[in-house]
């Protein structure tokens, strides 16, 4: 198989992690016999330094033109001066519209080795495997007006929550369709006590779930949700959810497993290429420093390879040579205890990588 | 001293838990020479049964004419199917703006007695003591519009977050007096990354700090705050932040010390009464039978005391009884362990007036 990568580094430790998932991804080819190609272009404050934009042309064409997109993280103190469209995040939120990313997939799974890592008990959280499914092109993050203006001799400022039923319908379907090859459940994330947008979007998930009458949807506010996710995360298989609500539930959930390093995303449009990034940060705090932990962004590839590609074999190879690794005691900083040998990015990255070659 | 305190006992154990904090506060009275007198008005679903409206004029009437307002709950799934103004919510989000209850306080503590009850481990949860100011008049709650409308062929829903200096300063400035007599730190919450309103809600927030230059203030994204709850809940001191991210953060926060039942509120406004309620709902499944934790309602009667009246010295001798007799094991079943004695609502309720009495 022959596919093209479209590869932004962006700022911090996404430069060190991408190589790492680069590293991972040329030796699947090399094993499975496919061709890789990467094609690197920029986004976030070091496209602002080189293009003083955070999401230049050239890189929205490089997107476009590959199957899929692998990114590192965006931001740092650097620009954190910037304003408005001059902010890293703002390539990020750009790149999402411009690819149509709708779906946003977050699985949150526990690692039983890394279970004394978090701050919930380990019977808490032994064998999470929740996926949230987050709405990432429509809501309060692009709706219009979005401004502000003065108003009886004060200032106001305004953001707008809109959704459309077709916007509403795609994500939800999306929600069903993952739960179908998982424990085909969905709890359906809203408002709807005080939200019309939620209010719209309970109605359409009642008419979309008859169309999979072997999947159990349940509806949840948005609080309740919160408290849930504490209270017995166990409980929850898939979540779909609109982008805001999205946002603080799965960095909420990324918590639970106390392997933030460790937990990969793909965001997806209906047709053209997806793009799989890590879900932590760019941390500059360690960058450049062979500190970060790479699997995030190895498990992102692996989503790539499964959901890009429909290469599963594969991603799964990647899943289990991660397994593997933690086991085996291989920890960066971050999910070391005390006492526990600190490894650096480029030997976990090796070490995933002997592992995938001695299968 | 005198006052007249409007009870809205509302649906569910709603009735039970306010009838105890009813007897404790007239416990306080006699001890202490204060003449509380009480006066009863319907809201939620009760009042839908009797009145046709969740908050008729005559509940409004009495509220205001008081000098605190101690509520229950509403909800139930009697009511589940009655759509928009008729729903038992509307009138709890109806109260808030009739009395302008801009301010919702929440404090999170954890009670050392009861830290087994919590998924969280021990050590993270000891002696957690936070305080969430959220806003409650404003934000996605009221903004209009929020409509249903047809745009391009398609149904569109919309819902509007705006907020005004003058709402954003008030609840800003609440939070650094609070901060002013706890540990002087406040933690601002927003998604100025992406909102507007959040934007001038950290501008504002930077502005009014320069008056309380013995308060630190720090900005928090939303997302951040969510898993930071979860990550280190011993950091936080004072919370303050908008609408519906104070709802989300606060149940979650709630579920930190694994007391949910414990738990109380204070919305206050500027001038007038100010309402206290506990923060869990109805619980339709246990209510009637005696089985409701009452002392989240009688901690909200102490906040009354405090903040309404100014008896901080009553407030105290509650809260220490309180204390007492979780140590002495009195639990209701939603925080006793197994094995543990379980007891009803009145004899909680008898051994809190006791406690009292005998001091
Ligand atoms: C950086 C920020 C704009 C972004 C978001 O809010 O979507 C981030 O928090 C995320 O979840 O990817
Ligand atoms: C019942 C509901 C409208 C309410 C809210 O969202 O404010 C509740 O969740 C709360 O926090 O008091």
């Amino acid at each position: 198989m022959k596919k093209n990568i479209t590869v932004l580094p962006g700022d911090g430790i996404g430069l060190e992690v991408v190589q790492s998932a680069v590293e991972v991804l040329e030796t699947i080819g090399t094993i499975y016999g496919h061709d890789f190609a990467f094609d690197y272009a920029d986004i976030g404050g070091s496209a602002i330094d080189k293009h003083n934009d955070p999401l230049p042309a050239s890189t929205i064409k490089a997107c476009k033109a590959g199957d899929a997109v692998l990114l590192g993280a965006v931001g740092g103190p650097k620009w954190d001066q910037l304003s408005g469209d001059m902010r890293p995040e703002k390539g990020l939120l750009r790149i999402r519209k411009e690819l149509d990313l709708f779906a946003n997939l977050r699985p949150v799974i526990g690692f039983d080795s890394l279970s004394d890592s978090s701050t919930l008990r380990k019977e808490v959280i032994t064998g999470i495997d929740l996926m949230i499914v987050r709405e990432l092109t429509g809501g309060l993050y692009f709706g219009e007006p979005r401004e502000r203006r003065e108003e009886n001799g004060e200032t106001i400022a305004v953001d707008t929550l809109i959704y459309s039923r077709s916007e509403i319908e795609r994500i939800i379907r999306k929600g069903f369709e993952l739960a179908q090859v998982r424990s085909r459940r969905v709890t359906s994330v809203d408002k709807a006590n005080v939200l019309e947008t939620s209010r719209l979007w309970r109605e359409i998930a009642e008419e979309i779930s008859t169309e999979y009458p072997d999947v159990a949807l349940e509806h949840m506010l948005v609080d309740n949700a919160a408290m849930q996710l504490i209270r017995d995360p166990q409980y929850f298989d898939v979540i779909v959810t609109e982008n805001l609500f999205g946002d603080i539930l799965s960095d909420e959930a990324s918590m639970l497993t106390g392997s933030l390093g460790m937990l990969p995303s793909a965001s997806m449009s209906a047709e053209g290429p997806g793009l799989y990034e890590p879900v932590h940060g760019s941390a500059p705090d360690i960058a450049g420093q062979d500190k970060a932990n790479p699997l995030a962004a190895i498990s992102s590839a692996s989503m790539m390879l499964k959901y890009a590609f429909g290469l599963s074999e594969e991603a799964l190879a990647v899943d289990k040579a991660i397994d593997q690794v933690l086991n085996e005691g291989f920890r960066t900083g971050d999910i070391a205890r005390e006492g526990e040998a600190v490894k650096t990015t480029s030997e976990i990255t090796q070490k995933v990588i002997e592992t995938l070659r001695s299968k």
